[in-house]
């Protein structure tokens, strides 16, 4: 799609459906703000909740655990999120970070397979590299790594476990979650996906797609707020089999029997391990219970329309400043976020911040800019794409003062 | 200590030291809380720090990962925490639950010393032993359990690691912890001390005690809200040893760097995995600047003669129901609580809840009193004794709605 000028897509922003969405999120004035794939905007109802939890906490006190549905949160919590996710109930809980979940995903799956490798992108999200390489060494078997583009035809006889990131944190290349899970099934292997990129930036249906193991961070496209708890998905034909590794009393089927033995619950619960972090569930479940108002494929439409206008406008107006297009042209295989490469990226995304237009860095040269069709306006491409060749043609990145980096989640 | 009116209780409360600090913590009036074992109360600075991350969230954004500090979280309030614990700086660090840092200081420890044993308390914290049992398995050593009267003697050739938990959270029995990390050593192993009814209950010197790895809750004693993150403790002397069995990005010593290969930090650091849960943070780090003004022995001593009063005022006050002190007498072994066994001990803990007396049940028949000198008057001491005798004489504790158990953590 093609504009050719601001009051077009300031146009556009009256006809969206999602645009009254965006007043729920409590978010800086005069600032676009591109990195909600880093960390997602407030919903204002986040602080309510979090006065609520601070009241339940000062007044409720302990029987808050019951009174107030503490204990529940990360069964009831999860679930919602399993809403989002195409999951059924008791398939989904909420804790512990991505990292914890995937170490606990990729135990599990290699228990039912020992023997075989575990198979992953080799531009897979870092830690999710270290865990891979911590849990393939701890069971004795091989981790391959190989390019995203090959992992299909890698997923051959002698893999027990497959893993990777939906959608790619640098470029938002999707990959096809179904096809691949298939390819799993076909080898005999497991698939445990990272959704850190997807839940709420794409639509998904895990049980459509007969996904075994998925785990995914809440802080990005959900805005569960930083560092809130994540989640880890198992389908429910493994629920009897398959072990959490590290078991702890939230994952035992009747916690507060204080019992001295561990029997794990008889579903996704039983990858619990300890004391959920309330305080930071409270501002999450403000997050995913708007989340569960929304129609994903509104979100989804308006990402398309999104990526397809900056990377016009940006092509157009930054031709022959050394840009180029990053994430895929296509797409079916775009997540909702646009890549640009640039030798000083780095330096382009802090003088763009400092102009208003928040994007992000990853190592070694690109600049990404994420789409959040929640709370991101159709008139922030055009703003980001005119700051970005203003940028680009004064050459201000150049600036010394953007030398020094200063990393970010 | 012998006391015979509530005044005399009353007078003691004018001239304590620490009284003035309960106006830091926001409480329901009329309730004698005495469950700060279970969950600390809140303080009211909490509230203001929550405000305030809320804040750095909207309107900061991802910005607010290095300017408010929440990248260095993890290492900051564990430097913090540590300062509590009698640690280095750089010896603690704030992450994820205190089961999953059980799994990893459990699981470095066994790397140390192939082939060994973990030999625990059989009444340990149920978590802890779920833990220990799994990494046993991992690793295909023997996990020994033997009454907690006995470990010092169990603790023998062929024993790799010990695991205890100080204080005992069912009869606040406290071990020696010097005495045992000693009797560890001298027999080739590491202790793994839990010091979740430790921490802000009894003064600890873990460089002093030459303690290896600890782990520990921050909602009880210390006060950091429901769930708060829990912190482990590994001595410098082991730093470029131990490894993290679940590594993440945050442990290692570039995490910003988005390297596909993990360097371990250099120091506790390493024991990091994943995203810092920032929301609940920062109530723990109120609570914890709150901690670091107040003088640990001062709150050692209120505890000890609270407890002494508790326990005077109750044997003399329900001589005859059936109560019988739990809790060591010696206030040496004692940690800051006091239990009693009754058959009734739910019934008995639920009918003090409603007449605004609240303490803890623990399975089968524990019935438990924390005594936290923040906020602990010494009046609460004869308030509950006068409530637990009445509930006792009039047998309200037999009614049958307290016969339904809802479970607390």
């Amino acid at each position: 799609m093609r504009l050719n000028s601001r009051e077009q897509f300031l146009r556009l922003d009256v006809e969206d459906p999602l645009a009254s969405i965006r007043e729920q999120f409590d978010l800086p004035p005069r600032l676009t703000y591109l990195d909600g794939n880093s960390l997602g905007a407030m919903p204002r109802e986040a602080r309510n909740r979090l006065s609520e939890a601070m009241s339940q906490w000062a007044h409720g006190l302990i029987s808050s655990w019951n009174n107030a549905g503490w204990a529940d949160a990360p069964i009831r919590v999860g679930d919602k999120i399993g809403r989002l996710l195409g999951a059924r109930p008791s398939e989904v809980v909420l804790g512990d970070t991505t990292s914890v979940n995937l170490y606990k995903a990729l135990n599990a799956a290699l228990s039912l397979h020992r023997g075989g490798a575990i198979l992953t992108d080799e531009q897979n999200f870092p830690t999710d590299l270290y865990i891979a390489e911590a849990v393939a060494k701890k069971w004795g078997v091989q981790l391959r790594r190989v390019p995203r583009n090959q992992l299909g035809e890698a997923i051959q006889h002698g893999v027990a476990v497959v893993t990777a990131t939906h959608v790619d944190y640098r470029t938002g290349h999707m990959l096809d979650l179904r096809e691949l899970t298939k390819a799993a099934h076909d080898a005999g292997a497991l698939f445990v996906w990272d959704l850190c990129h997807s839940a709420g930036a794409v639509p998904l249906d895990l049980n459509g797609a007969e996904v075994d193991l998925a785990v995914g961070c809440t802080y990005k496209f959900l805005n569960g707020g930083p560092g809130a708890p994540a989640y880890i998905f198992a389908a429910r034909r493994f629920h009897g089999d398959l072990n959490n590794p590290i078991p702890g009393w939230f994952g035992h089927d009747h916690p507060f029997d204080f019992d001295g033995g561990y029997r794990p619950a008889p579903d996704a619960r039983r990858f619990l391990t300890g004391t959920p972090a309330i305080l930071s569930v409270a501002a999450l479940e403000a997050a995913i219970d708007l989340w569960l108002t929304i129609d994903i494929a509104l979100v989804r439409s308006k990402s398309l329309v999104l990526a397809d206008l900056l990377i016009d406008q940006v092509m157009r107006q930054c031709e022959g400043f050394g840009l180029e297009l990053a994430s895929p042209q296509e797409p079916a295989t775009r997540g909702s976020q646009v890549s640009f490469r640039h030798p000083n990226a780095y330096g382009l995304v802090r003088a763009l911040a400092e102009v208003g237009i928040v994007g992000d860095h990853r190592p070694p040269d690109i600049a990404r800019f994420g789409l959040t069709p929640l709370y991101t306006r159709y008139v922030d491409m055009w703003d980001a794409a005119e700051q970005l060749s203003d940028v680009l043609r004064r050459r201000t990145y150049l600036e010394p003062r953007f030398e020094v980096r200063a990393g970010v989640p």
